[in-house]
């Protein structure tokens, strides 16, 4: 096997009823892609015909039998490509969310996992999928994080990060009843949260990532004096981080922490509960940020913004998210590449 | 007594070791302001004078013995000025929070508030204040605003609305524990708070106020499987309020109706805990609104910043946040007027 200093990247078509194809036409287009990667595109050979046509580029592939072939190739600057027929055009319409899209969307993910796993793929990124045509199609869990855990046999903490640009967040709770919040906030959920976005950020090339956990109650709980779970419970975790050596800082209010991570203060912020990370981070344009599935074996990446049933087939898709979720994963895919070596 | 379409707005300094003084002498010296009011600044001398100083600009004043003058005078483009003697300039230290200053702070908007009474004065816009300070001074109360009520006399739902632009928010709780958020949820203070907004926003000059609920749970209790809130409470709440003919819509998930308001499809949202609101208008850019104290017999308004006490002196306080808390002021003052006439 050759020997080489690029990740193999694992690249997918998403929902074939959005932007996805086309989307990846896109990135392929783009010289910088072959330089950070082996790629490799896994999907139905219609659905990228189409994207490519909608999006009016053309990359030249190089078809493989098996993933196992990809890092192998003695040319990686064409991508290569590993066919799948998983649904047909007869079975897509466009701009709707139905089974055999989502049933599609969990084959190609399953076909990528499996050699994640026989490390043949170092880093996954996927085009835009839909939960809902995924749960028609046969998705047994609440969203596709879950599949993947289960499907890659993961049993300590992970969640989803929301990144944009230099900023990550993550969160202690995410879809509960936000009256159950407080009941969730724990020394060791804080401490699991910090350390798994602490060490991602590593992964993804920050040597020493510079992580703020969110305060939980207004003005951070005024000392104690507007709620306790500063004093009793986040301040202890940000402690106990701190002397396991990691340099995180917090408890901060949090109307004013994610003005200084905009400012560049921080890389990351551990949020306490769903809607004061995505305050933020929905007005600083998440659309245009990327979602790291976090606490997995093998590093997955995706643009933030979704399928855009709305303009899918009109070739105006922008490219800018799937390409940072791109970089994101070639950036992580060579750190876990590394750290085998 | 003159009759004329101008309401009556007092100006304070301000805390006499803030940038108070220099942000009015600049309010003072643009000439718009005039013709929105007959304008009554009402402070200490010295201060004034100094303030003009640090900020290179000098505004003729007319000087009145009693705010009881000020508006039948025949020449309201130049501003009426009553002098006190609150605090000397040996009192003052700049940059520190002392009490002589918190005591001149409140010595002051009581003087504007009897005339307030007395309908001398039609509304009141105050330069920045220190809240420790004037504790220190004799505040009696957590803020400002709870003094203001206080002293006017009201029995009625009072709240502070932040304001940026065109877009207001108000919150049914404030400065209490997160985890009791929930039990602080009532139709009646949702009802209180969103008809408070939509009454101010119609004194500030919006005919149809386009006014949003927000949510309280992530994606707006997903309905009623993520938090019963929204069914059970604001709902509710908001066809009360449609049905007592207030065109008010929601809830909406609190991480996108900020994207909304912000693209203007609606002036306020009234927000269910203090966190919620306060995320996205201080990311929005908060410090360069306005806070209006809403539920109050006069209106009275400020700028959202502070006393700046870093530079204050210095001459480089921005004007714009105390013009829009001037013009919002004027717009109420008006408003106020044209109700009695």
């Amino acid at each position: 096997m050759q020997t080489t200093e690029k990740p193999v990247i694992a690249l997918t078509l998403g929902d074939p009823a959005g932007i996805g194809a086309e989307l990846i036409a896109r990135l392929l287009a783009l010289p910088e892609v072959a330089t950070l990667a082996h790629v490799v595109l896994v999907g139905d050979r219609w659905l990228w015909d189409e994207g490519q046509r909608i999006a009016g580029v053309q990359t030249a592939t190089q078809d493989v039998a098996s993933l196992s072939e990809v890092r192998a190739r003695v040319d990686s600057s064409v991508p290569a490509f590993l066919a799948m027929d998983t649904v047909t055009a007869a079975q897509v319409q466009r701009g709707v969310s139905q089974a055999p899209g989502g049933a599609s969307v969990l084959a190609v993910l399953n076909v990528c996992m499996d050699a994640a796993k026989r490390r043949e793929v170092d880093a996954i990124c996927f085009a835009p999928l839909n939960k809902f045509a995924m749960k028609l199609g046969g998705l047994k869990y609440e969203d596709e994080l879950h599949h993947f855990a289960e499907y890659l046999g993961v049993t300590g903490y992970f969640c989803e990060f929301n990144t944009l640009g230099d900023l990550w967040t993550s969160r202690v709770s995410s879809h509960i009843p936000l009256k159950d919040a407080a009941r969730f906030l724990s020394r060791e959920r804080i401490k699991d949260a910090t350390r798994l976005i602490y060490r991602s950020l590593q992964a993804a090339g920050f040597a020493q990532p510079k992580v703020a956990v969110a305060a939980f109650n207004p003005h951070g709980g005024d000392g104690g004096t507007c709620g306790r779970e500063e004093v009793e419970i986040i301040a202890p975790a940000v402690a106990e981080l701190n002397a396991e050596g990691m340099a995180i800082s917090g408890p901060f209010p949090a109307d004013t922490i994610f003005l200084k991570a905009r400012d560049g203060e921080y890389q990351a912020i551990v949020t306490m509960y769903h809607d004061q990370g995505q305050i933020a981070i929905k007005l600083m344009g998440f659309s245009k940020g990327v979602t790291v599935q976090g606490g997995l074996p093998v590093p997955i990446t995706t643009p933030a913004h979704g399928t855009a049933y709305d303009i899918a087939g009109q070739g105006k898709a922008d490219v800018n998210a799937i390409l940072n979720a791109f970089r994101i994963a070639a950036r992580m895919g060579l750190a876990q590449l590394q750290s085998r070596a």
